[in-house]
């Protein structure tokens, strides 16, 4: 996720004892070696990496594939062949999740995010036979070597590439989900490995790019998180980090960054705050750990004051133009009707979290407070068409109904029709972010066999591509769409996109051993 | 110098004693530190570097001048102004001896030499502020600083640039020439610059390339540190070099790698072999350090007896398509009467290093084989026309007169005719190389004030355009010419280039302080 936006004015405060928190929960990096499986000269066939790789002149291309993700260091080793080397080589060096990246050229690059995301280097070679240790981590499958320009007296023989992958997920501690349907079990797989790439000292939303936390992907990495991993730790190590670091007037950041330096970055979200309470309330619920809930809830609580400086004289939220609130990608989609839906499963949650801490009185305000946003959020609802209207325009959408419905603001017949009607609806989900809280509508009105029917369709159809982690944007019908306008600057192996192994675990329940 | 041909079935014999005693003599480098004088951005007006730096966004260029030629190891300081970094950094960076060679691209490189000499990098910076220590050494005047992506949230602010120079020459150590004429003290000092930034811990032909010792370059190098830096034992260093790395059949190679091992090259140039005794010889007669004549001369006697293996039946050097001599470039010159020439004077200096170790019968059959090359190389010689002509068509060249002139097989009247019509013949000198010998032809033949002319005229052409260092090759006539069909990827500080300093020297001699 990336955009321009700016808080005015930004400022960043810390809190000590929140950061010393997180630090002493930083996790050990587990290391292993993965080596290439098959390699490709010159755009031939693919072909066992066992075989022996020709050497390397002037325009000669290499490609290697891992054979599946993997996020890491990569070593290369090459000695010559011929004269003596008389000048360097000039390589370049691409990584690629999806093998459409490879070689992508920068002065070509038409994208709207910045072209440095593109996993490209160019290296001089001086010396002779050499191990080549490049210093920044790559998440990929696939490698070219291209050689640009080297002298004709010698060729290069690649004699060794490997990765030293890095994560801090535990994979031994991944039980089998309880289900004998291997589609179901390769859609939980790729969930998984996509969460476990995401999983470094923190839970990084992607880690080809953005390689941070964002506020949107830990909810979802954590969910996933405590039915697969189970690594409470990390998440508790992410809420103190977040709460820790916070912006003007007690704001959380929609994301963070961890390197050079701990630093909340200057964009706020509406939604995205608050899924700071969202992200609080699954910990909750799922260790028991009040102390850290005793600690957190101030910070939960301030989002939903920030938050309420937004409504309206009825309680509703303001619109905007300026990106103020995340929801989904999507051109001219509007976010009013979907915020307050997020803002009243805020207070819900909030709520529930305060009568957790015996704060009796303010439970029963944040209840009232959720009531009159419930209340609000019904003067977007169009009677007539029995749909949520969003916005000065009206608009309708997709994402409209699905926030509603999960804010529970329907009786359960009326959002059970709603969702069954939303196929007829302008603007689908853009992304498996916002496919996610389809299925969790879909599962909340007891139409669990469609939710895993759309996933079947949804991430199935990027397992069909020969993906073995799931994508950060995905459109099946538009698979040569890019909200970024460079399919080779997205991201492959994106944390918002790993819930199938949350719905799976959840309704399938895991194996016993 | 570059080239594609090797010696067929190349081996190396090393000896180990020839390479302890070069060892034992490698020199330290001596380091000093320079910063950017001068910094334009965007194609502006150059500015004093005192001037604050604008901050940098993506497609500024920013171009630093150091106000003379560095070679060395360079490190750069940079902040960030804006938002907090969402993104790394792409830069490129060029270095160029000459503003020409900065922002060279890849994609449009036309010359014959291989690319991956151009000085150029691209590199990632991923977190801010940082140092970054490039680990290549670079030859240079210039620096472009270019960026070719970076968030538009943030800019890039240069907040230092230094160079860590390397040489094993001491510059404290030269005296001044004896002079006051301001045009020879000018042509002196790029001279001694150009002979400091190519002595590093061997005698280099460029900083910039080949980087590595050639046996015409040390000839030339060896003369003009006799009369400026005085550092013999780098000589003496490079002579056991040559001598403890040998080709087939004890073979004086023309070029040495000493990164990252010691290494003879595969080529073999008949001249340059040779060149050996001429550097050996002056060595001696600098030094009187008959310890290292004694050591050496077994190698220079073997040089003579495979130079001698190309004589035909009349004792003349006999001619190939093959690149067997170097001479100087240029397309279609023939070589065949300097090789003879180079061969005579080999020959002349052997002989009188045999006499000096006491071998007075070998010292005579040195003598009789010079008289006897010295007859061979009048057949090439037009009676009529009063010329030397080479090769199988009687080709005509400068090359040829300078060298038979040198070699001395012309009565001195005839010697000084020949010298005087030059200028209506072919062929011209094409490098500083050759154009050297044609001040010593002058100079020998008591043209001392047409070679200072010369020298005024050819090397001073060279300070005209702003250099402070000598260039590989150099037409004024055609200053757009590159033998390697780039200028950019020519050597603009080169060692075979810095003998001015040599002849100012020896013939006006030195201040007395």
């Amino acid at each position: 996720m990336a955009s321009t936006n700016s808080l005015p004015g930004f400022q960043m405060t810390v809190n000590p004892v929140f950061i010393e928190k997180a630090q002493e929960l930083k996790p050990l990096l587990r290391e292993t070696m993965a080596s290439p499986m098959r390699i490709s000269l010159d755009g031939g066939e693919w072909q066992a990496a066992g075989e022996s790789i020709p050497s390397l002149h002037e325009g000669s291309v290499l490609r290697l594939d891992f054979g599946h993700h993997v996020t890491g260091y990569v070593r290369f080793s090459f000695d010559t062949e011929g004269s003596p080397p008389d000048a360097p080589a000039l390589l370049e060096l691409s990584f690629g999740e999806k093998e459409l990246e490879l070689g992508a050229q920068l002065e070509n690059y038409k994208g709207n995010l910045t072209a440095s995301w593109l996993q490209q280097e160019r290296i001089h070679v001086d010396e002779f036979p050499c191990t080549i240790k490049l210093p920044r981590r790559y998440a990929f499958r696939y490698v070219e070597i291209k050689i640009l320009a080297i002298s004709p007296k010698y060729q290069l023989v690649l004699q060794n590439v490997d990765t030293r992958c890095v994560s801090s997920a535990d994979i031994l501690q991944v039980k089998a989900p309880d289900t004998q349907d291997t589609e179901l079990c390769q859609l939980d797989k790729a969930g998984i490995w996509t969460l476990h790439e995401c999983m470094q000292d923190v839970f990084e939303d992607g880690p080809k790019r953005d390689r941070r936390m964002w506020l949107g992907d830990l909810y979802l990495q954590a969910k996933t998180n405590y039915l697969t991993f189970g690594n409470t730790d990390l998440v508790k190590r992410c809420l103190y980090l977040f709460a820790g670091l916070r912006q003007n007037e007690g704001r959380v950041g929609a994301t963070l960054f961890v390197r050079p330096r701990l630093q909340v970055d200057d964009i706020y979200l509406f939604d995205y705050a608050l899924f700071f309470i969202f992200t609080l309330y699954d910990y909750y619920k799922y260790t028991g750990d009040e102390e850290t809930l005793q600690e957190l809830y101030a910070t939960a609580q301030r989002q939903v004051e920030i938050a309420s400086e937004r409504l309206d004289e009825h309680g509703l939220v303001k619109d905007s133009a300026d990106w103020w609130c995340f929801i989904d990608w999507g051109e001219g989609l509007n976010k009013q009707c979907s915020a307050q839906a997020v803002f009243i499963l805020a207070l819900e949650k909030l709520s529930w979290l305060a009568e957790v801490l015996g704060r009796n009185e303010e439970k029963q305000g944040f209840f009232t407070r959720m009531e009159k946003a419930k209340r609000a959020i019904m003067r977007l609802y169009d009677k007539d068409k029995k749909v949520f209207r969003s916005g000065e325009a009206g608009q309708v959408s997709w994402h409209s109904q699905i926030w509603a419905v999960l804010a529970g603001v329907l009786p359960e017949e009326e959002a059970r029709r709603l969702l069954l009607q939303l196929d007829r609806l302008p603007f689908k989900p853009q992304t498996p972010f916002m496919h996610h809280f389809y299925l969790e509508a879909l599962c909340k009105c007891r139409f669990q066999d469609k939710a895993f029917a759309h996933m079947k369709a949804y991430w199935g159809a990027m397992l069909q591509e020969g993906a073995d982690t799931y994508y950060e944007s995905f459109n099946p019908d538009a698979r040569d769409f890019s909200p970024y306008g460079a399919k080779e600057i997205e991201s492959y192996c994106h944390a918002w996109s790993c819930t199938p192994a949350y719905f799976i675990r959840k309704y399938c329940g895991v194996a016993v051993e």
